[in-house]
């Protein structure tokens, strides 16, 4: 089994990934939120690249089922029904609500692996869940990182996912650098996420701008067991049966 | 004092490099070829993103003082006169020349940054000569990376240079998560660079096409202490002299 990371989406193009099995990986926050949404009844999560896409896509939806979420500079966007705080996606708020979801990093490594093979929403909220679905799979890890730029937060929950695919799998996993240094860099901080998110360049900006609170929330490691998946351009749930998507 | 740390130099344009202090790094291999050529005589290296523009400004050289040097997947390229291992550049072969230099990604880095306040070519070999020049300057760390991904040998020496920058230093270094991840894997690789470099996904494919002996060279610390600057376009030795250029 190969296992590759990017460390941002702007390393790779969407024709690349068609043929891969892709993990989105988006600590902060977007992962986090998704799954939660999506945990607390949401039906399905549309990522969109654009506040204008987000604006179209919302406006051909019933408005009593979708709600629209996202931010930009981490603040909710002006019109939107919901910003990206995972501690916003109560069932209240989202049951049986289709999401259109728009954020600086996430939604736009999601919408670049739309075309993927599979994709596969990824945070330390859904490690266990995620590990399971995986093993056989050659698998692509595209970290969301922020404005283009590395998020140490998103290579270590990297480096924590293929360090467990290595714990599950019998065979030894095949890695690239970015790999290997994820590893690295996991063990480096596995022992304090909430200390690495904190000191991070995005937790230290979320805590500037009154959202110090969602670092607990997605420093948490199994909290929101789902697997949400990439369904015929949406993202849904799937149910924890492992490999259960034929390869 | 300030250090962010790119680790593929597709996550920056040339613009945002204008007002910044570039080292530029790439281990394996145009950084430590650029440094043992200029200090075994060579009189300039001018940096090319393409073989076509090597050929052009070759042909309005004369033939008498220029060398074409470079590659394409780690070999020669057809037409020059030199490939990119540091051996091949002999006194014998390289002293009073002006050197067009193509290669596949630290050439490209190079590039990227010719219009950059300064910029600096740094390897493993003039790792103390480049931290000499350095201090009380923000910095801008460009990873030269292999065809656009993560290189684990770059990342390390990154990682090398801030660590000393910081040692070097009366004041804490302001580090981004990049710059952060570079110092904890030189921490995990420090003790044995050539393990590091024979593990590398780009120093097994040079190991494969017979470059193996390159990794030896290119992981020796302090064995060519120059220090190749870009002044007016083209990359020369500068003499030793702490904070030489008024910053």
């Amino acid at each position: 089994m190969r296992v590759e990371v990017f460390f941002t989406p702007h390393q790779v193009d969407e024709m690349y990934l068609r043929v891969k099995t892709v993990a989105v990986i988006d600590v902060l926050r977007a992962s986090t939120t998704i799954a939660t949404a999506l945990h607390n009844g949401a039906k399905e999560v549309i990522p969109v690249a654009t506040v204008e896409s987000a604006m179209k896509i919302a406006g051909n939806l019933s408005s009593d089922v979708t709600l629209l979420g996202g931010e930009r500079a981490g603040k909710k966007i002006e019109g939107f029904d919901l910003g990206n705080s995972p501690r916003e996606y109560i069932a209240e708020r989202v049951k049986g609500k289709s999401l259109v979801f728009a954020t600086t990093n996430g939604s736009l490594a999601m919408v670049k692996a739309r075309n993927a093979k599979e994709m596969l929403v990824v945070g330390f909220v859904n490690m266990t869940a995620s590990v399971n679905f995986l093993p056989g799979r050659d698998l692509t890890i595209l970290c969301s990182g922020r404005s283009g730029n590395f998020s140490i937060e998103d290579a270590v929950c990297a480096g924590m996912l293929i360090q467990q695919l290595q714990t599950s799998s019998d065979e030894e996993l095949e890695l690239d650098d970015a790999g290997d240094a994820a590893i690295a860099l996991y063990k480096n901080h596995n022992r304090s996420l909430g200390k690495m998110l904190a000191a991070s360049e995005h937790g230290r900006y979320l805590t500037e701008i009154g959202f110090g609170d969602d670092l607990t929330v997605c420093g948490a490691v199994d909290t929101v067991p789902v697997l949400p998946l990439l369904i015929s351009n949406v993202v849904k749930l799937k149910s924890l049966e492992r490999n259960s998507i034929p390869s």
